[in-house]
């Protein structure tokens, strides 16, 4: 093996992203399109999760908010079609947010709007598509099409309880008049059909069963759609772990590809045991992991089918790969201090950052959003982005997130959140966990440091 | 700026590519569905291509290859639903083309298998699936369904000249002869539709213009359809061009953010009436650069729109940017005998290799097949990239290719193959081409090597 230079290296200041590839003035509406209930805020939620996550500024101009400034607690009456009042207020509000969303476009604020609204008329569509065009905005119309009454239950369930527009009042009330709302919907609904076909739209039937897209036009549009083909809504959860302690973390030093330790093993045969407490007895589950050795091991005793992903390999550390902290500080000392400032963009010499590492991620994502019952052992630093993009914690954050060694993770996706689960497996392992500026001191004591057990205490990822 | 390492460094050993996110047991076999004259092959052999760019393997077999074997010259007769032996002779080949690609599966020698047939009966499709279940390969059907007379037209044009089924005939008889062969498959011609809501399939109506997919699976069907929602066979031509000579090009260095030198702003001066003598007078481009000042510069008086892309930034030498060769070679001798060892896999130290640039420029690609008239001002790496997707270089040669400076390129895809023409701007320029295993001698004598003004001579790119 080759000596390790000493001292400060030439730093490659390039760096690709997702963004990266747009043109910088792109403008995309995405406007929603779809009766209530048909998990219209969730898919643009979603969306917008997802592009924050690849470093692409979105925002939603819900409608609904904008209605509720003039009418915050309206019956269903309000939205029967025969009412001129209640037209008149609903068309005002879809006017302040198309307004603000211009405003929003003009100042630079981003790159893509959701507006999130029924605009269920063809005249309503009409009338955004003439607004977008006068503005050199595209628009790209997004309808939800679903006849699954379970799923349409299920979202009618989760307004009742959560929507603004009930609070206070008897949930059987506020889902018999929700149902109401949707039946005067109904009426005037139109769905998008041959009439529309100069309009870039996508129709989500069945979220993702089926899909009808025409006249995409350029690579974020295109990149949004893909993204929306993949989703599905089915309950599901995820289950992340990091492999059992290294050699590598025993040694206190980065990457590598050391087989895992004593305890690290203890928790390879413990891992079953958790897996079935979070996921119950007789769950079948698919298990990837990285083509590292220590995730490999780490998973071994599964009773699952395992797939090797090289996506989920480790971050590359590049020319420290094998060093511990004490010494990258010790030869890198501005390399260490650059990282500890922008931790995210820091890239590696020979290596990657947290942002190559999330490009790299991006098809595990979207295989993930396609999946069920999906377990994951792989290594810190991925698991931190995977984290991030389903909880959607920001980039400042992310990569100082603590994840201990030796805890089953349970993530399961909400309507508009996320729910989280740890199980820890009491098996002591060392932290390999370092603070945004403090010294490189655990290496020092590896054995001895305990802190990793994940048990009781505040959980420094629960604020995500 | 930091002082340079010497010697030889750790080399960062992993690398992401585009396959490797598949899971290895991925058997996928994309089953064509259409009328004769739909673009059936011509879909068929973009997805290989495009595969092969990303190093997934995957091949054709034309079920029409296989009937020829037996009847080489059939006419329209043949094709008749009421000949019965056409109709058993047809289904044989069919039949040899299933077992050839399910022995292809078997022997592991690819991912994706494209059978390339009209298919164009629910029973066939429904007998391929059955086929496709026993072996455990998931059946993709891909149907190209146009009303558009032109296009259709150009496409019996195109056969009537180029199939082997009409060899040696008279074209117009040909012609005939091959509208009577779409009329007796329209007889029987069953589009996919309701009852075969099982299948996973995407249907591309006008190329491209309104695509509906159903039940997609996995992530390497979702990147197929993805790439088949970005087509489209309207006659255009792309344009590419390195940036002028630049500083760092007469000093032999590599990367860096130079200017370009006086004779690249003659160039670059130069670059709009070459683009009118290419493209004709009057024809709208749009010009893309990278974000680099020579690229930059060199489109300067280009009187288009233009659009800088991150993506298409030069190859990041990394340790080695603001070297020159000969001070590479000294420094990492190791290092420059590895590239040239295997140049496509190597990546510099900090850097990338031609691999990582093929990554980052997918969605380039992906943009270039869905516009018109883009004119690309680029860097030797990226263009070699890009030159070899559309002329399906392979990767053991596209990192060797020669890329004068001062050149104007003009692909023009057609059916089967892209035609190139050359326009050299006679400007002298440095050559900046190493031979594989060659000393880096260029840069010893950089105003003095003519070389590179790509006029009369054989070009070691025209054998792609």
């Amino acid at each position: 093996m080759a000596s390790i230079p000493q001292g400060n290296l030439i730093r490659p200041n390039r760096k690709t992203n997702g963004a990266g590839v747009q043109a910088e003035d792109t403008k995309i509406c995405v406007v929603m399109v779809g009766l209530p209930a048909r998990g219209k805020s969730l898919i643009a939620q979603k969306v917008v999760r997802y592009l924050h996550w690849l470093s692409i500024t979105a925002q939603t101009f819900n409608v609904g908010q904008y209605r509720r400034q003039a009418t915050p607690n309206p019956t269903a009456a309000f939205f029967d079609t025969s009412n001129p009042d209640g037209e008149k207020l609903r068309r005002a509000a879809a006017e302040a947010a198309v307004d603000d969303m211009c405003k929003w476009f003009r100042e630079g604020k981003g790159l893509i709007a959701i507006l999130d609204a029924t605009n269920s008329t063809k005249s309503r569509r009409r009338w955004i598509k003439e607004r977008c065009d006068a503005e050199g905005i595209e628009a790209l119309y997004v309808e939800s099409k679903c006849d699954d009454e379970d799923l349409i239950m299920a979202n009618i369930l989760e307004v009742k309880t959560t929507s603004p527009d009930y609070v206070g009042q008897d949930p059987e009330e506020a889902a018999q008049d929700f149902r109401n709302r949707i039946r005067n919907y109904e009426k005037i609904y139109e769905t998008i059909d041959e009439d529309e076909a100069d309009l870039t739209y996508v129709k989500l039937i069945d979220v993702g069963k089926h899909v009808i897209i025409n006249q995409i036009k350029d690579y974020l549009q295109s990149r949004v759609v893909y993204y929306l083909m993949n989703l599905h809504i089915k309950p599901r959860s995820i289950w992340l772990s990091r492999h059992g302690e290294s050699e590598y973390n025993l040694a206190g030093k980065l990457g590598g590809d050391a087989d895992i330790s004593s305890r690290g093993q203890e928790y390879a045969r413990l891992l079953p045991t958790l897996v079935k407490q979070s996921a119950g007895e007789g769950r079948k589950l698919t298990v990837w992991t990285s083509t590292l050795k220590r995730t490999i091991q780490t998973a071994r005793f599964l009773p699952f089918e395992k797939l090797e992903w090289k996506a989920l390999d480790e971050l590359d550390s590049g020319v420290c790969d094998g060093l511990t902290y004490a010494q990258v500080e010790e030869r890198y000392p501005e390399d260490f201090a650059a990282r500890d400032e922008d931790k995210y963009n820091y890239r590696y010499l020979g290596g990657e950052s947290y942002r190559d590492v999330v490009i790299r991620l991006e098809p595990i994502i979207m295989e993930l959003e396609r999946s069920e019952n999906i377990l994951i052992v792989t290594h810190q630093a991925i698991l931190r982005c995977i984290y991030a993009y389903f909880m959607n914690v920001p980039q400042e954050r992310s990569p100082w997130m603590e994840v201990p060694l030796h805890t089953l993770i349970q993530l399961t996706p909400k309507a508009y959140s996320t729910q989280e689960t740890r199980y820890p497996a009491n098996i002591p392992a060392v932290s390999t966990f370092r603070e945004k500026g403090s010294k490189a001191k655990h290496q020092d004591s590896p054995a001895c440091t305990p802190g990793a057990d994940g048990g009781e205490r505040a959980n420094p990822m629960n604020g995500a």
